[in-house]
């Protein structure tokens, strides 16, 4: 057995994740409402033609034969290692219980989907205790002993990350920036008042066309749609697509859509030609990916330098709405500071909090110190202690992601570890290029753009996240330049 | 081995064939410049593994243990036949005869593009002897003997047709076609000189849209997009997509291309609950599906019911450009009878002409009576003798259509049987409706459409095209509805 007929399983498997990303964005954003019986068929048919393929004899076979493949290039033997990590997860699954898992999310979704229209917890409650389940019996499944489920749930997503590991940082994570929230809000709010008006969306559309010329997205190689929820996707190496959404009363909210899902497209326009139709071609981990998109979105896009340049541009397209809105009125509304009970529309003080809340209470569950009927309560206790606000329905509580629905457990620390990441890899990044804020306020992000590619996206998914940050950083994951940027920038921002 | 076995395999081959379609409409339709490389890689590995699934052992062990199904109802017995028809035609097709075929045919059609573009018939030769030979294999694979080469490749297309059969109704149809365009030639044309006008391509389109209302084209079932070729495809049987294009000078071709793939997509939307996603959810035959396009785009789309409802509301999109034009002028103008050298700028009157020439050419190349050196002097003969014009370049003369360089020998027939079929039943149509002229002119499709599904789209592919007319019709194949039709129609209009 040679790696070359690994190779071509991973190819093919490549292919049909392309595929199967097709049939999502098309879902997404062209589909007749009434082909959505068939599309769900279609996909069905298409990950069980990959699930097949994965776990063949024939590549258990060349896994077994190849071993570690120590005699073999670096290349190879990272190949081999997330071959294996892909293959072990999958076929360590009995079909049956794949087949039982996939019915039982889609009617959890279903579920889900009318208890949060209805603020009915109640009628979601069975649904969530299934799911809860399913990932219990996964996370055992995959070897995981019973005190360390939630880590098993955890490792798909942050490969070698523990939920110790976690709350070692999400501890003074949270102690911060509560902290930080407390003295904002004792601060004057700034007037945005500017925002609550009509922006034509045929104007926001413009807008964004230049703003992804503005930051490099290349059109051959990408494009740009509207979907419900804004999301990125690769069908192959050379077609990234993003999209967005338009709310004629919010302006802001497609622009850093648009921003973020650049971000993560960077990400998989980047990865090295040896790389590419292969399973290296990937993000080090969803944290790594999100650290991405959150840079551009916030530590770029969020920034006065960025609109310095973009303002004007923006102005341009809505005259009556904006000229008289300095820059430094528009520079603190993208800014804004406002807790929010929703997750989706916080700002990147509180947005972490969102996120710390889930993972004590997934950790909860999952240890049995919290049972799942007294999650709407205990929902409410920590959004009062850590955001500051007490939601009156669960609608806007405990059921308002889709997440856990679909039994995605372990998934939401990956957005606030992001932010920790994104931020340690900037420093790293100031070093080396030291006039970046210069080269933002000129629209310049070609060399931004290459130390990103060099240090981040080239490795793809050759190394694990601690792996890579050590490579970056030299250093293991800390809250510190994370909390040092958002305190200097928010301080300034309320002084 | 039961008939639910193979059932299962033909769901599974239409999904492939869904996500092939969508893969090739997202490639003419959307794709970024750069995808087109991992696209064909994506296309390919689908294709392969839809047809190791139809070739493999179960579907013949199935077929095998099936037989006719004689003791079956009726619909298991047409599905059946279907079945083992499509299997036995790809069975008999060695492995590495395909692959050598797929891939003589991408190199044939890169030649012809740039042979086209250079005007070099010695370029492309090669190629088309090459396709001509695969050609004459692939019908000897399927068992056609030496002298029977071309109907074997008929018949692919229009099952159970020879050669002599399309023959026998040509021959007439191209004596009486050619006289009939002597005749209008003899006559002064229309002064149609308002069409070359600028036509605003959002007008364009927003009347299209509005045209699709008119004609009953459910929107959530499909959808209308722009591409270089208009063309419709079967995502799903509730997700059926049409093209069309625009060009500003030109406002009569995108309409007529969107009355024309409705047609298609009409047939496509309603074939009955039991035929859906099956191998029996397809048209008769292309003929067949032509005959619906035709039928659609030339006997309701030019007729002048038609535009008594419609060319108001066309006026009022171009006001500028029609206002002062009568629609006695415009119904002329969407009928004007202008020989041309490209087949698909054709009038209806000369078009079958067009096809007739490309059979005859095909029927002697295989024949062995024109050897392909000779082609385009043929071209040129026939060109004079049938349309009285004669190219002066090959690039306008051969070298036009794109289907020799694909290797589709044995298809172009069916573009003028669709005629004389749509005809036929056209005449059984109006028995029945009798006031046909009336419900067209109040834009009131409901009778005809309902007609239409119950003679001619609820049988799918049960039965073969010739089975089909004597159904609907009691009769034969004809040509005398067609000529009937377009012999009183152009008299008329070049009285």
């Amino acid at each position: 057995m040679h790696i070359d007929d690994l190779h071509k399983i991973d190819r093919e498997l490549c292919y049909l994740k392309n595929v199967a990303a097709l049939l999502g964005w098309d879902q997404e954003t062209q589909l007749p409402p009434k082909g959505v019986e068939d599309r769900s068929e279609q996909l069905a048919l298409i990950s069980s033609l990959a699930h097949e393929r994965l776990v063949s004899k024939a590549t258990g076979a060349a896994l077994d034969a190849l071993g570690p493949g120590e005699e073999l290039p670096a290349l190879e033997r990272d190949f081999l290692r997330v071959m294996r990590r892909t293959y072990d997860r999958e076929v360590k699954l009995p079909a049956a219980f794949v087949a039982d898992e996939a019915r039982a999310a889609g009617l959890s979704q279903a579920a889900w989907q009318t208890a949060r229209q209805n603020n009915d917890f109640a009628a979601f409650l069975p649904h969530l205790k299934t799911m809860l389940d399913m990932n219990r019996r996964k996370a055992e499944y995959w070897g995981f002993s019973d005190d360390r489920v939630y880590d098993g749930l955890l490792d798909l997503y942050e490969p070698s990350m523990s939920a110790a590991d976690i709350s070692a940082v999400f501890t003074p994570l949270r102690e911060r920036l509560t902290a930080l929230l407390q003295n904002i809000a004792a601060k004057p709010a700034p007037d945005v008042s500017f925002l609550n008006q009509d922006y034509p969306l045929d104007q926001q559309t413009a807008f964004n066309v230049q703003l992804l010329d503005e930051l490099g997205f290349d059109k051959t190689r990408g494009r740009l749609d509207i979907s419900a929820h804004p999301f990125t996707t690769s069908i192959g190496a050379n077609d990234v697509r993003i999209t967005t959404r338009y709310f004629s009363q919010n302006l802001l909210s497609t622009i850093f859509s648009v921003i973020h899902e650049t971000g993560h497209a960077f990400y998989e326009m980047s990865f090295p030609p040896e790389l590419r139709g292969t399973c290296l071609a990937d993000g080090a981990s969803m944290a790594i990916h999100e650290s991405q998109s959150r840079f551009w979105e916030n530590v770029i896009g969020r920034s006065r330098p960025f609109w310095t340049r973009l303002y004007p541009m923006l102005q341009s397209r809505f005259p009556k709405q904006l000229n008289a809105v300095p820059l430094d009125l528009f520079y603190r509304a993208v800014n804004q500071v406002k807790p929010s009970l929703i997750r989706v529309d916080a700002d990147e003080v509180s947005y972490s909090l969102h996120i710390i809340l889930r993972f004590e209470i997934e950790k909860q569950l999952f240890a049995g110190t919290l049972r799942p009927e007294d999650l709407p309560a205990t929902w409410r206790r920590l959004m009062k202690e850590y955001i500051g606000l007490e939601p009156q329905s669960d609608a806007d509580g405990v059921l308002q992601d889709i997440h856990w629905s679909m039994g995605s457990f372990g998934y939401f620390p990956s957005y606030a570890l992001g932010n920790l990441y994104g931020l340690q890899i900037h420093r790293c990044l100031l070093a080396e290029v030291p006039d970046f804020e210069t080269q933002v306020a000129c629209g310049r992000f070609d060399e931004i753009q290459a130390w990103l590619v060099k240090n981040v996206y080239a490795w793809g998914a050759r190394l694990t996240p601690s792996e890579l940050l050590m490579k970056i950083t030299g250093e293991k994951l800390s809250v510190t330049p994370f909390l040092e940027y958002i305190e200097t920038k928010y301080t300034a921002l309320y002084a």
